[in-house]
């Protein structure tokens, strides 16, 4: 039970100077904080509800911006990868690479991931049950590479709503691989807009609570310093100038919940 | 943001020495935390899977009970009622009258409720969103009573299973009444035994770690000192022996959780 | 696989001359298409969103009513009962007694419908598994009523909103009952509204043709002249001057679906 | 409204000798039938549950297969694609390239098989609502491609479960292209048996007539000389001795729904 850890940084890398700026705020908050942290930001959204939206960088340009992050702030940097190519030249840079929610069980692409050596942050899909995770952890054991993490985004609930399971995280919890929450994510709203995913921002110092409330290895999180016009995901995201007292918060709670005394009910 | 209070006691009247003995327990332990409590037992299951399911004492020798717990251990009393005529009589000994989820529409019952002038206790059904509680609180508005605890006790996630919403307790608080969390209920799995609803008391410290961390008004528990024996919910139950280091670890979150500044991310 | 009956006829006794009329659409509509029918209202809508919609006559003047429908048309009735004190008057005009689906699992209400000897139609709660509806027959049988019938009507899917398990037919078909589908209710949205539940009322063809299709007893159907001014599930109704072309299409469907010949897969 | 279309084949490329039999038994049924029929099978299965399940033949091996199958019984292919390099070669030999469920928004993919000029067979994730398949279609042809066919599968119910909700029928009907139900798939349990998907094939005529009532362009469906020793979806799949029957059924129910007058109940 060490204290929580950070996955923070922003959706997608709008560019070099936007990614630099987030990432010296989380720099700023986490050092002050002492909280360990993993600059987190996508290179490419590759599944987004419209052709026209925007994607990001590439691989090649957001390889260079994570190297320019992690030399200046002395920084580790997880990723998302898509395609089975991405994981070795990623895995490069990277020091976290992430399987995405949807792309969880393409055989292939958990595979090359596998054999990076890196260490993998599997998305739960909200469509795959918290026991059924077991699974796809297995799959990467199989594969070779057992420096896993979970990370729950929560859980299809009708259409258009997404539903955070509390009792999935013990259920997880006791596959023995650290367990993060991504509650930027979890606060979407599928296809509540026109063309993209709404969101409950407003909600993230709730939903978060929640999530640290159960004793995980840490949060995932997305903010960005003006959630209205952001390129993806601003219905979901933190604002920047709001990270400092989010952190704060959670690592108070983290801190208490930890302390509590093993408690068993069976 | 009070500290929170406890609505705790047992599923159903088991018998008279049964229900003192968990009166006690209770009593020891929220005078020794200094946890507001209110003694809470049903007199009638009157919606039990079987017709030959245990279904308590009924309302007569159920209120002579109630009275002596009041008496003994100068606490008050919350119980539900299922039909109209009861809510009357129920009132004189109870200080909150409970409305059952499944009834919780039944307009001629929340009406005779209504005008007993009693608190009310308005479980959220499993099948209502938390936006559409107003509507019920309305109706109790209407009736010429406002003194409104709501309740959340978890919604139908497919078959056979209930999942908790941590982003109602946020919206529910909007209404501005107290928000209470029934925790045993929400660890329910509906039909999950052949004759009875299964239940997770394995995780209700989990469960309930997740309502206490959204600022709530308090919590609702059921325990039992035998579980695998219990008459009723048995599944869903904490062991009673574990009632005290149970409330204190709650105690412990809820001033914590309490103690955190507000925060906006509008 | 005898031809499909019918359970048609409006929601809530708007008025006497309403209810005439309507009774009379369905009386020469199926007189034409030759298809056993049963008048349905409601004398009470007994947990309408807000204290102030409209409930309906009430008992005294709704049984009256009903006896001059069945008087005038020469049909049966079914119509729902809320409390035990209703069952036995109302089953001695009622030839079908309705026991609603949030009530359904009221063992004080399901043990006085049971003892008139009538009829008793089951609608299925939306929060229930199919497989869990033999509990509740079960509970009929023992209180000495096995002249059961069951009913669907949509389960909860997230939140506003229900969806109909078409293997659920399949499923409590098995329990040896006549399965009778409510199509009108299964459009609910419920909340849709700001005080009442919303419909899909221009879905009624195609959904009724799903639960045709699955080899059922019959239909559970609500028209109105005026869906927009019906005071109450006017969003779910069917028109009441496309009645006949709508029985037209489920007849002939009924017919091509019962003369298929049994077919085993597994 | 058509007379229905048969997508019909096999889950996976078992092997070349198992391919030409299941074909085989297809084309007699269909020509027997008049059914316009299109060969499917998969040549990869990439997301798998286990790293050791059974995956096919292969790209290469696959095509050679096919060729093999259409030339032989003369008939156009249908087959899944799982990355964009492989649209261009399949497309080659199959008419109709098929987008998984769970990719269905991975944008490379769908641009790569837009490019191709095959008609695409678009899966309706589990997870996406069917007024959201819009955006999903409008991608396809912002990519330049607008044969396009949507294929239901059924929505995540909860854990473990999927539920068809005939309603997405005619709202995706509206759309404008030809809709399908894969009714094989529709009948998975996700996660229901130890290391992969369990199902309910025996209802799969309950369900087929369902879909079919809804008059739509026609069948997705999977069949195999022995389900349970089928490496892989066994459990839902049409016992092969039972296709020409089946279809039968479902050809006259098809030419029943659509022989219905047009229905309006706005």
């Amino acid at each position: 039970d060490q204290p929580m850890a950070l996955f923070g940084g922003m959706n997608v890398l709008e560019s070099r100077d936007l990614a630099m700026r987030v990432a010296e705020a989380y720099a700023e908050a986490t050092t002050a904080l002492d909280i360990p942290w993993v600059f987190k930001a996508s290179f490419d959204k590759a599944n987004r509800s419209s052709l026209h939206s925007f994607r990001g960088p590439g691989l090649d340009e957001g390889l260079k911006i994570f190297q320019e992050i992690k030399d200046t702030y002395d920084c580790p940097i997880i990723t998302d990868v898509h395609e089975p190519y991405q994981a070795a030249p990623v895995a490069e840079v990277a020091d976290i690479i992430q399987l995405p929610a949807f792309l969880a069980r393409q055989t292939d692409l958990v595979v090359a991931m596998a054999r990076t050596g890196a260490i993998i942050n599997i998305k739960k899909p909200q469509f795959v049950a918290p026991q059924e995770m077991k699974h796809i952890l297995h799959k990467c054991e199989e594969a070779g590479n057992d420096k896993l993490i979970l990370c729950e985004r929560g859980s299809c609930f009708g259409y258009n709503n997404l539903v955070v399971d509390m009792l999935g995280f013990g259920i997880m919890k006791q596959f023995g691989y650290p367990l993060f929450f991504d509650v930027t994510h979890a606060l979407q709203m599928p296809g509540g807009r026109a063309d993209s995913a709404g969101g409950r921002r407003q909600q993230v110092g709730e939903l978060a609570r929640a999530g640290i409330s159960q004793g995980i290895a840490g949060l995932f999180l997305e903010a960005h310093p003006d959630p209205d016009n952001a390129k993806c995901d601003g219905p979901c995201a933190l604002r920047l100038d709001r990270l400092q007292p989010f952190l704060e918060q959670m690592r108070t709670l983290d801190n208490t919940v930890k302390a509590l005394p093993a408690f068993d009910n069976h």
